[in-house]
C-alpha cells in the first residue's frame, strides 16, 4: 500500500540541532507541516550539496511554516562531527536526525537493506502527521529543493482551500480548479 | 520494500495512441527509457491539465529518448473518448493506457481500494526496465513536468557517466562530482 | 452456492442520474423492485443498444414499480461523458453506475478477471433485496430486455400470490397453477 | 467465478430417452450445441408445463443442430414413470436425465441443499462443452423456451461469425455490429 | 462406531401417507417402537415386494405398538405416485418417506455415493429414539420382514424384562435366561 | 461408510479348532464363503445357545461350502476352556477365533469401547473376501442362524446368477425376478 | 518419564473376588498397600505357578497390611473359571482382576500391542496411589513373590521413617542408613 | 510402550575400570549379557552398599557370562575419586560408568528431571543388546543383587531352551515347564 | 541476544560452603554483587588451579563486598569430596555450586551438550541481579582472576558515579571521562 | 548455544585501514589470527581511549601475528573523519571496520537494539575462523588490552602444544600442566 494519506509511524531519536542534542519523535513533529529529507550517509558526496540547498533555501520553509528534517542512518554524534568538518553541512540550521536503529528508514520504505543506508527520499507531511508527497531517488541522482518546496505550498493551499484543487506546474498565486459536474469531460 | 532499483513487473493492457488500439507491456518498453505518469481518471479536473503538461514539454522528452505513458484505471475505449473530447488530452502524442485490470496501479503501488482510482504517480525507468525515481502525491497536488524532465536527465547522465554523481539541483549542462576518498569528509 | 434467493450485499458507489451524480447503495434499493443490468465497458458497441432497450422500456419497468441501474466497472465520470457524446445511452432516464473498485462485478459473479470487466448479467431483485432470477451472457451475446420484463412481472405475481406458480411462457393476465397434492402425478 | 466461457465439468449418469435407458455424459454432449434445462422435481406442478414448452419447440431446436437435455435429481426409474403418466411429460422427445448423485446441480450451482432438489436453471453450450449464457430462476418463475431458442441463435450466429456481435433483441436474421475503432464512442 | 445403541440424529422430511403430505421427523418417531426400513428407488424391481412384504404383516407390528417407514432417496411426490401406480406398494398403510438430501441415508450409514441410492437396510428403533438392531444387505439379496419383526419382539421383551436375555432363536412366549454368577461358564 | 461391498481388512490371530490352535486370517478366508459371528464373551450366557444354534446347523452351512467363524476378544486359550468346559459350546466342530488385539471388532465396527467386547454382529463374506450382509444387534437380544442361512444362500445365488435379483422372503429354490425396463413402475 | 513416584492413573473394572464379582478402581486401592501383579493370559503356563506362589504368600501380605491384585487383560468371567478350574489359580483368595479394555495394561506400560496381552510387570503402590517400585520381566521369565515382599517392606520402612535409607538387600529388621553430611564420601 | 525386548539405544561415554579411563558403548555391550545397575549420586548413602554388594557378586556374574555395569550421572573423573577414596565402591572390578550428559538416563527411563540423577533402575540385557527385564525403584529403597542374578539365569536359561518357560520364583537347576496344547486350563 | 544488562534467570540449587550443604539461588544472590565462575569438571587439571586463583585474591572480592560463586556439572556431593581432598581447592572459602540439573549452565549459556559439562565463563553480576560483563574460554584456555577483579571494580565504579565512564585499562583510583556534547569527536 | 568453539558467520564489509578503504571479511580473516574488538559508536568518549591502548599494544600483536579489527556500526566514511579528527584514533594503524547493516554486531551477539549500536565485546579467532574466547561488557566498563594479549598467547600455544593446558593466570613461559589419569583428583 502507498503511504501517501497515512499517518508517520511513531518514532523517536536523537538529532543534533543548533549545538545541541535534541530528541525527534511523531510527536514532536505534530502542529506544523514538516519536509523529511534522507541521504544516504554523512561524510558523502553528494549528501553535503543537498544539505548546502535545503540550507539556503530554510528561511522560505520557515516561512512557511515548516521544519525541515536530514536524517541518515549514523548516530547524533556523527552529525554532530559532520557539522562541525563539512562547510556546507555547516550552514544547516534544522535538526540533523540520527537513525542507527533504521526505524525511520524503515518506516518511509527508504532502506537498502544490502547498505544499511537510506534511499534519498523527500516526504511533506501535514501537521496532523499525515504523508502528503513522497519522492524517492536512486542514489546517484540528487534532487531539487525548490520543487519541494512548490509540492509543500500546493499542499498547503489545497489543504486550507477544501473545494480546490491546484493544475499541473501551480505555483503559489497561480490560478486553481474548482471541481464541479459541469467541468467534467470538459477540460 | 522500495521500488527504487527493481524491475517493472510483467504486464500486459491496451492503450489509444495515435488514432490506433496498441498493446503495452514491460517488454515493450524495453530499449529506451520511459516516464510512467498516473492520474485519477479520465474526465476529472487536474488529469487534462497534467497531461497538456506533459504534451506541452514531449518533444523534450523525444529529445531525450524517451517515451511518456499516461495511465488511469478507465478502458481504452474512455481514452479514446477521452482524446476526442477533450482539448487538453487531445493535444497528447503519446499512448494513453487503460488499466483496468487495476494491474499496473498495483505493481507500482498507486492504487487506491476504497476508489479503485490511482493516486498521482510519476516512474522514471531506464531501458532495462529498473525504475530510477518515484514520486506520488495526493491526488489535490498536482506535478510539475519540468521536474520529471530534470529527473531523467540527471538519471541518463549517471547513467552514462558511471564514475560520477549529480549535486543538489543538477541541469544538464551544470557540474558534478566524482567521489573518491579524498573527498570524503571534506565537502 | 446460487445467488438466487440470497440478499444483496452491501455496496456504496456513484451514478449518473438525470444530470447529477448521486449515490447508490444496497440500502438506497431497498423498498423497490430493481433490474440490475451489467455491461462490459462505456463507449463499446453493443452496450449501446442494450442501454437504448432498456430506455425504450423503461416506461413499462416504472408502471410496474421497479428502478432500472445500468452498471459498468467504469467511473461515474466515464458515464457522464457517455450519455453525452452516446446518441442511444443519451435517452436513459435510469441511474449509470460506476464501479471502479469491482465491488459490484464481484458480488454478482460476473467478474472477468483478464479484463476487470463485466459480463452481460442482469438480475431482478425483490423490495427486500432477494435475488430473484439470474441471466449471465458471454459478451458477444446481447439480450432481449423484454423477456426481463417478463421475469420481472412473473416475480412480482408470485410474490403478491404465494399459493401460485405461474406455468411456462407466462405472460401477466395468464392461467396460474395452484399446487395441491391432487395434482402430483397429474400434469 | 462465473461459469460463463467455462468447460462443463465431467459427468455421467443414466436418462429415459425414447423408450430406452441411456448413458449421458460431458463427452456425449461434445460435438453439438446442448440446452441444458434444470427442474425441480418429476411429478410437480411448474415442470411439466415447462417439459412441455421444450417439447411443442423440439423441431426447432432441432433444426437447430441442438439437443435438449430435462434434469432433475430423480432417478431414470422415476423419468420413465413420469413420462408414462404424465400427459405433457410425454410429449418429450429428448433426454429426461436423472441426478440422484446431484453431481449436475452441483456442478451447475443450482443445488438447494435444503431440498436436494435444483433451481429453475438453462444453459446453452457449445459443441466444445463451454457455457456460453446461465439462466437462473427462483423455482416459482418459470421460464420461456422462446427466449431460451434466441439465445442459442445468438450464440450460434457469433460463434459463426467470430468478427460480429449481436445488438440488443437480436433475432435471427436481424442486423449486427462489427466492431471497430470508428466505432467507440459514437454508438 | 456402531449405530447399535445410539440416538437416531435429528432429521426433518416429507412423507406420503395416507393420502396426504406430512413430515416425518426424529421427533415424531418418539414414544413408540420404529421399524425403519431403506430400499433403493422407487418404481424398481426388488423393492415393490418388499414393500408388499412389509404390508402384509404391518398388523403385527401394529399389533407390537410399532410403526413402520419405508425410506427412498426419491421425493415424496414420486412416492404418491409409486403407491398409485404399483399394485404391490398400493397395500402399504405405512408412510414412505422421501430422502432427496440424503440426510437418512447418511446418517444411518446406508448411503451409496456412487449412485445417490440407499443400500437395503433395516433398523429397530426403541421408543427413546436408540437403534437397537441394524441388518444391511448388498442390493441383489432381499430381506424376510418375519425375522425383523422377531428382533422387533426380543428388543421388547428384553426392554420390558431388564433382568433377562433371550437366548438364540428365541420367538415371543419361548424361555429366557437370568444371567448370575453360578451360570458363568456352565451353559 | 457402510461395510457392504468393501473388502474385508487384513488381520491376522488365533483360533481353537477340532483339538489344535490355528491361526485364521483374511487370507486363510479367501476361495469360499464364511460366515462371521461375533459374541461378547466367553463363559457367558445367551453366547452359549448362539454357538449351539450355528453348531446345529452346521451340516447346513457345510453343504452350502461355508465356513462359520465364532470371534469373542478372548484368547484362544480361553476358547479351548471354554469348549471344553461348555456342553453347548462343546458341540462347535468351527474355529474359535480369539481377538484379543481387538483387530477384528474394530475393522467389523463392531466394538465397544466401554467395555473391550464385541457386539452381536454377523457377517456373510463371499469368496473374494467381499462383505455382503451385516447384522448387528444390541447384546441383550439373540440371533436365529436360520436367517443367516437364508441371506448365505441368497447371496450365493445372485452371486451365481448375476441377472436376477431374489425378492422379500425368498428361500433357497424360489422364484427370482429378473430386472427389465419393462418392469420399471409395474411391480 | 519413569512411572516411579507418579499417580496411579484413574480406572475401573471388574475382578473375581471370593466367589463375586466386585468393582475394583483406583479409588478402592486408596488408603492401604497395594500389589498389582500383571500375568500374560489366563489358562497359560506360567501365570498359575505365579498365582500360586502369591497365594502361598498371601498372609504375608496380608500381615503387612497390603492387598494383591492379580490382573490379565481376560474378562472377569474367564477369572471366574480359571479359578474354578485351576487347582493352582484355585488357592486365590485376592481379586483376580479383569482387564478387557486394556486400560490398565496401558496406565502401567506393560501392554504388549502385537497380542493384546500383558508382560508380567510387577508394581508396589503406597496407601496414597502412587508408584514406588516397578519390575518387568519378558514374558519367558517369572518371577519372585519374596522378591516382592521384600521390596514392599523395604518401601513401608522408609514411609514411616522418612530420615533412614534402607541399604543393599535389606531385610525386615536389618540396620538402615541415616544420611548426613559427614558420610559423604566415607561410606 | 515398554522397554522390554526393545534394542538398547545407541550411546558412547566414559567409564573408570580397573584403574583406566575406557570408552563403553551400545556397541561394546554386545556379544556378552549386561547387567546396567542405575544409581542416583556418587558419594553418597546407599549407593555405596549396593556397589559393594555388586562387587561381593562379581564372581558369580562372571561365571555366566555377564558383565555389570554401574551408571551414574557423574562424570569419570568422579568415579576414579569414589573408587579411591570408599572401602565400599574400592572393591568393584566392573566399569562405573559416567553419564554426565544424561543420555543414558534418559534412554533407560530413569532420569529424575528435578535432581539431574537416576533412579535406582536394574536391567538385565540380551548378547543381541536387547532389554530382558527392568526393575526400577525409589531411590529410598535398594535392591539385592541376588535376585538381578536369578533373573540373569532365567533369562539366560529360556533364551538356550526355547521350548521351554520359568514358572515362579525358578532358580537355577529347578525345573521348567513345556507349554503345549494339552496344558492350557490344566495347571 | 547478548546476556549483557539482562537479569540472572530464576534457579535453585545445592551447594558445599565452609563444611555445610547450603541452597543457592537467584534470590540469595540479590543484595551483593557476584562473581559466578564455571569450570569443567571436579577433580581434573586446570579448574583447581583457577579454584586456587579465586581462593589467593578472595580477600580483595570481600572487600569489595562480592561473593564468588565456582559452579560445575557435578553435585554437591562431588563438591564436598573434591574440597576434602584437592590441597588447592580445599582452600576455598566462597559456595562450590553443583549442577547436575545443567539449568545454570544452560542459563548463563556455557554448556557442552556433547559433554554435560561447562565452559570456562566468568561473569559479574550486580546486586540488582543484572550481568554486567561476560567473559568465556574454550576449555584449554584458564583465565585470570586479576583481571575479573579489575572488572567488578570497574562496574562497581561505574554503577556509584552513572556521569562517568571508565577509559581502557581502568584501575581502580584512576582517571575517568564524563560524558559532555563537547568532548564529541574531540577525544 | 555459546559462539565458543564455532566458525565466525560469513561476512562482507568496508573498512578504513591506512589511508585506504579495503574489503574485510571471513575470508580475508583466514590463515592468522585475528582479534576483533567492537565499541558503540565513532566520536564518542571511551571508545577512543580503548583504540588508542590496542593502538600502543599493536606492536606485541603483530610479533604474535595477529591483526586487530575494530568495528562499530558506523560507516568506512565516519572512520576515515574520526580516524582524521581523534588524536588517539588517529594512532590506529589496523583496520577500522564499518558494520552499518548490523551483519556483525548480530553474528558476535554484541547488538543492542534499542539503539543500533554494539556491545564493548573481544574476541580472539584462531587462523581456521574459529572463536576461542568472548569477553563483553556492559558499555560504561572498559576493557584492558593486555589481558586480551595475554588471552592470544594462551589460545596460541595451546593451539602450538595440544597435550598441555595452561594453568590459571598463565603468562607466556609459565609452566603448563599435561593431562594424566594419575592427576585426577591429586591437583
Amino acid at each position: 500500500m502507498s503511504l501517501i494519506n497515512t499517518q508517520v509511524q511513531p518514532f523517536k531519536t536523537e538529532a543534533f540541532h543548533n549545538g545541541k542534542f535534541v530528541e525527534v519523535s511523531d510527536v514532536s513533529m505534530k502542529g506544523k507541516w514538516s519536509v523529511v529529507i534522507f541521504m544516504p550517509a554523512a561524510f558523502t558526496f553528494n549528501c553535503p550539496t543537498e544539505v548546502e540547498d535545503a540550507a539556503d533555501n530554510y528561511a522560505e520553509f520557515q516561512k512557511a511554516g515548516a521544519e525541515v528534517y536530514i536524517v541518515t542512518t549514523d548516530t547524533h554524534f556523527s552529525h554532530k562531527v559532520w557539522h562541525e568538518t563539512s562547510p556546507a553541512v555547516g550552514k544547516a540550521k534544522f535538526p540533523l536526525v540520527g537513525d542507527p536503529t533504521h526505524q525511520l528508514t524503515r518506516a518511509f520504505d527508504v532502506h537498502i537493506d544490502a547498505e544499511g543506508l537510506a534511499l534519498r527520499g523527500t516526504f511533506v507531511i501535514n501537521p496532523e502527521g499525515v504523508i502528503k508527497t513522497v519522492e524517492v531517488h536512486s542514489n546517484e541522482i540528487a534532487r531539487d529543493v525548490k520543487e519541494t518546496l512548490r509540492k509543500l505550498k500546493a499542499a498547503q493551499f489545497t489543504a486550507a482551500n477544501p473545494g480546490q484543487v491546484c493544475p499541473a506546474k501551480w505555483q503559489e498565486g497561480a490560478q486553481t480548479i474548482t471541481p464541479s459536474l459541469d467541468l467534467v469531460g470538459k477540460i
